[in-house]
């Protein structure tokens, strides 16, 4: 029974960091003789340039045969010469709207060797161990009508619709709720409940199915500005945070901060079960494709194989190597492999490829 | 020619911080001989307990009549014994709507008897000096259509919409710029181009008055996930920034952090100006009615201290007053007065009123 993973770098630092990440999946399924095999795939500016199109065929072909994605990066300056219309075809919001990828795993961990060393540790939290559940499918970001409107008068107006009905509110607070029970038992769920009604429906439904089926979990409830305060100013209060597209977007970015760089984040999107308790999913750094630093092997790839790890975890079904994949990423750091975004200055860089090897030099002692 | 300023302390912590800022204001108003009378007013659950109205008809005329508002706080848990309808007519986002308050200034300045002292240096950033200028009078907090509807299969569905007429987005982008070439020249737009129209068309206005009347600003732009993370990482670069309500909002919480305490915080919503130039404007703290702590004579008073000195400076035409101010603030400050939430763990924290005394200490001092 053979699982299939599609492995697209895509565009800017994509390939850089997934190719490091794809080492040390190579190095699981390879040691551990996992039943997986490995595809890659082209997306973006230069499958564009070969073939017209930003996902071609056997990309779309390579994604929906797969059991799970492990993705890089797309978008940028650098990509102004791919027409808006083709971009728009094969972007990644496409992509996630048509795996319908809802749920969408945010890690926000920080790491022992980071908030001790100087100058870091006036800006990684001790402690710091939350898990963004980011809505991923609905909102504002796919919500109809929309558009740019010329009035008679020749007077313009943008509009988009923030909408969210109560299935696809309670599909992801039921995948929240879940995850919060599997670890501290407390779920933050965040809205602008006194502004938006498409938030109060969200709150009405988070309420609503606590009530019954999850009573056991801690619920609380954040307007999102005062959830932006908080998460800057004592991340370690939160075990589990649900919110919707757009929030969650702004929300775990303003987290980032707490790990040190936006270069450690991992992040998971799934998709719904289906009968045998599959999902479908994707694996990406939270990171984008960083035009300015591409191309030079200097990106942190700690991202994209920390999204390995969650890979491990939530379809390759190996959760001690999960586990054992995270503690060699800590044990790299505590033995002082910094790439350029976390290093203290004056401390010797590594590149992309050598902090790879640094992970798998400690997945070897481990 | 007498200026009238409508003084509503509202809910909360609104009535005991309101009460320290007014003291402030009386003491400038006498000193100087200026032309001011101030007009107290009834606003919230207490005026709706005597009246049936969250504004009764004296508040509204009250505020119709004035130059400028000095508010405190609204809402909270403890209003609940208040009908939604009631408190929907009485909102402070109908009031801002009322009023057309479209500029919302929300200033982020961090004091340096505050970075420098522990543990707080670990989370007040040095030598920040920023301006949010929020859009505060349209986007999703007004669009139409917005609701809660039920589908003839019981299913629900709440949507809000987001809109931005080009005109609306011209005049705050018009402040900011100006605001921008008053200080340090630069003005950063932020908004979500890669997702939303509305947000297009904003970038698209913000570009083209750049080009038209403001080219010697330097005008950059941020989509909003990166601009919170910025603000978190690095407030210390930003001059001016300019965004929608929402984005505003979670914003201007997420730069609060930077400065110690929300309960630091000033601003200004101003609305069109006239053929006098003289334009509509409410002063209040950012911080909100803290029901929690309400009663207690223990809030923070320096943000509607702080919101009286925009007032000397923006309506009151004393801009070397309003300098006056801020300095008795920072003198305070370094002299070591200290409310409960910048102080140091250890350190004994002063009420609100004392608050207010050292602050009238340092008036008179300077
Ligand atoms: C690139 C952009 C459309 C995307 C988003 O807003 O979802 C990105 O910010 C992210 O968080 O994955
Ligand atoms: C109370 C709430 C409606 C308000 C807003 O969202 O504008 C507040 O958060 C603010 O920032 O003034």
């Amino acid at each position: 029974n053979m699982m299939r993973v599609a492995v697209i770098g895509g565009e800017g630092i994509g390939p850089e960091v997934t190719g490091q990440a794809r080492r040390v999946l190579s190095w699981f399924t390879e040691r551990r003789r996992l039943p997986v095999t490995l595809e890659d795939a082209e997306f973006g500016l230069e499958a564009y340039r070969r073939t017209g199109k930003v996902i071609p065929p056997e990309t779309r072909a390579a994604i929906d045969g797969a059991d799970a994605i492990l993705f890089g990066a797309t978008g940028g300056p650098e990509t102004a010469e791919v027409p808006a219309e083709a971009r728009r075809e094969g972007s990644l919001l496409k992509l996630r709207r048509s795996l319908d990828l809802y749920a969408n795993l945010r890690p926000i961990i920080t790491d022992p060797a980071l908030y001790e060393a100087a100058p870091l540790k006036e800006r990684v939290l001790r402690g710091v161990d939350f898990i963004i559940v980011r809505e991923l499918s609905s909102g504002i970001y796919f919500g109809e009508p929309r558009g740019i409107e010329t009035g008679p008068d020749g007077s313009r107006r943008g509009f988009n619709t923030n909408s969210y009905t109560a299935e696809e509110v309670r599909r992801v607070a039921r995948f929240a709720f879940g995850l919060a029970r599997s670890r501290r038992g407390r779920l933050c769920s965040v809205d602008k409940a006194n502004v938006m009604e498409a938030s109060v429906l969200w709150r009405e439904e988070v309420v609503a199915l606590h009530a019954s089926e999850f009573p056991d979990v801690a619920l609380s409830h954040l307007y999102v500005d005062n959830a932006a305060m908080q998460i800057v100013r004592d991340p370690a209060q939160f075990d589990v945070m649900v919110t919707d597209n757009i929030f969650g977007d702004i929300l775990s970015d303003c987290a980032a901060m707490a790990a040190g760089s936006l270069g450690m984040l991992p992040s998971a999107s799934l998709g719904p079960a289906d009968t045998r308790g599959r999902r479908q999913a994707l694996y990406e750094p939270v990171h984008g494709s960083a035009p300015d630093i591409a191309g030079k092997g200097i990106a942190n790839p700690l991202g994209s194989i920390l999204s390995v790890a969650m890979m491990l975890r939530l379809t390759l079904g190996q959760p001690d190597d999960a586990a054992l994949l995270e503690r060699a990423v800590a044990d790299a750091l505590a033995r002082g492999a910094r790439t350029a975004d976390i290093a203290e200055p004056g401390q010797a860089a590594l590149s992309t490829a050598a902090m790879g090897d640094a992970v798998l030099a400690s997945l070897e002692r481990l």
